[in-house]
């Protein structure tokens, strides 16, 4: 630790106006600095990975349908355009609002105006030692070790001779019914039974069971009923069985307990909470039941001028009463207000309000059913696949991926190839299912 | 550890003919498994990983060129149409010539016949403790960590202030002036010349150094010498310092000696050397000073009947007296000779005597340039690079990754744009250079 970021670099690149220090570069920070484009301001973005995720399509990573890159580009990259933005990788640890700064482990950074959007991990509701047992996917490193420990399961299965064991290895329990959850259990029941039956010499589909709980009364419970029910009848097609009002009650390594059931798995994966980022703690603010920072309707922080928090972060509550949703373009939308916001104090338009634009709610279920909830419209078939994925493709940031996406999909809707089945990290043992039934 | 692999399952197959294991999917692995496909025998192929690698393009991903999953295709997808063929995931622990056992951690695997082709490791001459800080490239996962610690070295540099730590952090000095060694060069002096220069604010391309260190008297021994000289010629404009007959005498986490002169680096690479599998200890064969088992001139092991050897784990002398190289093609004509030798046995036709047919030798410098010695041409400038990639390109294994592979260099040759440039691992520290200037 030299304690020197930023502060010989920065200082020496002129500092034009004030410092506005963005943390975090998924959808909510990229749009904030690109709405601070053309500010007297110096602009700083710290995150602690190099790259801006498209997390909506984590679940294709986990399942092998595409490889990390399609799903990531650099945040340099993107704002490489942008004269006023400096990035910094660095993990930040804490910050201090008297001083104005945000400490990080690579030296302090200093603020006049400060924008949080680090997002959510997943939540085990207080059950911290499922986490082990049961991964979720926020992060890239989250996919890739998922998807090691599903093809895992399979290349396991191939090979041990005990019925039992296999059961376990081909059985897989997805807890929670929203989008991700939903959007896995199909991707898992493709990737297991179409894959593994040309693959695999001695599993066949109807040795592999996909489970999908959740312990509310119906899936997607933002769509409204009858797409919830479209969605799981697409799901029972493709095998999946769908359990709702069920909750789970206890992980183990090698089973769960699912409304009192005891189900052998190894494969428990979870989709069915998060949890705000620790923004809350580093400002001693005041939080939500999922740790979301309570913010006002300029999704400024009470009690702390000058400190913005937006996405999975913030609990902003709607001019209706209505909390806004904690996806996507909700983060983006806010990011645009935040950065006009602070764009207008230096000349920059005023803007309105802030209003969220609802563009309505899309889950897919394997490769040929989407239900797409805009008001009006539900979409079905090969149509509503085709609509999602260009919704989807349209939105990731670079050319680069857009175009490597799209080719991969149109292959893999082809073929039923998966390009990205390789089982990687240094740690292989990692993915392992345990070894329970050893002698 | 149940030790039934394949045992109750492969016997249910119906075992006809002898059991051939071969231990290893490489390039020598694969062609020995698809030259048994009509033989009446049964084909099982260990490996510890799931999937078969295309290693020449390794430093491409070292260097955020390419994904992962553009040169690694599932074994199974690759063998899945030949009937005879089992493919079980497995780390290989020994094995027991007497019994006949391949052993794994998975169980132990009966064979009547078994042919090795597990590869090397890079080796460091005895310094061991150099390995960690003069990281080779031999797997995916070795070649995401070097990847990752670049790219790291270049966001730390972006950072910092202490000129003497920035400039440590932005020397690259790779050692070992082979075919890895010359297009690892190349592609990291284009990798942080070009794409630092574009995404980064503070570091130049003047602020690059990047070393080529070869103890020997010229680069790409292998090549003839007005071939060496142009690689070594083409580096140069490329802004690569080339050292020939200068030895590395010690690596430390912030400095290299090289030839007496002590250079400040935290990025050392190692392309000096390889060292065989551990497949002569297991058999407690006869090896060289590289761990290779000296075979006859069909592959097999001396005083083991029915065991042969080939690929990088094989020392091969041929009729003429030179040794077989250790390349690709090599080891893939090789496990086509042993594979028919062993299909001969069951009615196939008997091959001639084992001959290798030397194609030439290629390397690429950077993205325009290429030596190729085919006994009579030479190919420089972009021609040389497009006959590198459409050979490239052709010997990938799937075609998926052959279309995947040519999408991204043209991409890239268009664009200069780098699809893959993620730093990824559950541990970013892992990356990180060390923190030796801290207070």
């Amino acid at each position: 630790m030299d304690g020197t970021l930023m502060s010989g670099t920065l200082s020496s690149a002129g500092m034009a106006g004030q410092r506005v220090v963005i943390i975090g570069g998924g959808f909510g920070g990229i749009a904030a600095a690109r709405a601070l484009a053309r500010a007297p301001v110096q602009v700083t973005l710290i995150d602690r990975r190099n790259f801006h995720l498209f997390q909506p399509l984590l679940y294709q990573v986990a399942t092998a349908g595409l490889s990390p890159a399609d799903i990531g580009a650099p945040i340099r990259s993107i704002l490489r355009d942008q004269g006023n933005v400096r990035v910094a990788l660095a993990k930040v640890t804490g910050i201090d609002t008297g001083a104005r700064l945000v400490e990080t482990e690579e030296g302090p950074v200093g603020y006049d105006t400060l924008i949080i959007a680090t997002g959510a991990r997943h939540a085990y509701f207080g059950r911290d030692e499922w986490e082990a047992l049961a991964p979720g996917i926020k992060t890239i490193d989250d996919a890739t070790r998922l998807r090691a420990k599903l093809l895992f399961a399979l290349e396991r299965a191939e090979i041990v001779s005990d019925p039992k064991r296999r059961k376990a290895l081909l059985t897989f329990v997805i807890v929670g019914g929203g989008p991700t959850g939903v959007e896995l259990a199909g991707a898992v029941a493709e990737l297991a039974r179409h894959v593994a039956d040309r693959d695999f010499r001695t599993i066949t589909p109807k040795d592999i069971q996909v489970l999908l709980v959740e312990a509310g009364p119906r899936l997607l419970p933002q769509f409204r009923e009858s797409m919830s029910a479209a969605a799981a009848r697409a799901l029972t097609r493709m095998g999946v069985e769908v359990r709702t009002g069920t909750a789970v009650t206890e992980i183990t390594p090698d089973q769960v307990v699912v409304g009192g059931e005891v189900i052998a798995t190894n494969n428990v994966i979870w989709a069915a909470g998060v949890r705000a980022s620790a923004a809350g703690r580093w400002l001693g603010a005041e939080v939500d039941r999922a740790g979301r920072v309570l913010v006002g309707n300029d999704f400024s922080v009470p009690h702390h001028p000058g400190i913005f928090v937006i996405g999975d972060t913030a609990a902003y509550r709607q001019a209706d009463g209505t909390m806004l949703p904690g996806i996507a373009p909700a983060a983006k939308q806010a990011g645009e207000f935040v950065g006009a916001l602070v764009a207008s104090r230096f000349g920059g338009r005023t803007p309105r309000p802030f209003e969220y634009r609802d563009f309505g709610q899309l889950a897919t279920v394997g490769r040929n059913f989407a239900v797409a909830d805009f008001g009006r419209i539900r979409l079905t078939g090969f149509p509503g696949w085709l609509l999602w994925s260009v919704a989807h493709v349209w939105f990731l940031v670079g050319f680069r991926s857009r175009f490597s996406v799209a080719s991969q999909w149109l292959w893999s809707y082809l073929t039923w190839e998966r390009g990205a089945r390789l089982i990687t990290g240094a740690e292989v043992a990692m993915a392992r299912p345990p070894e329970t039934n050893a002698p």
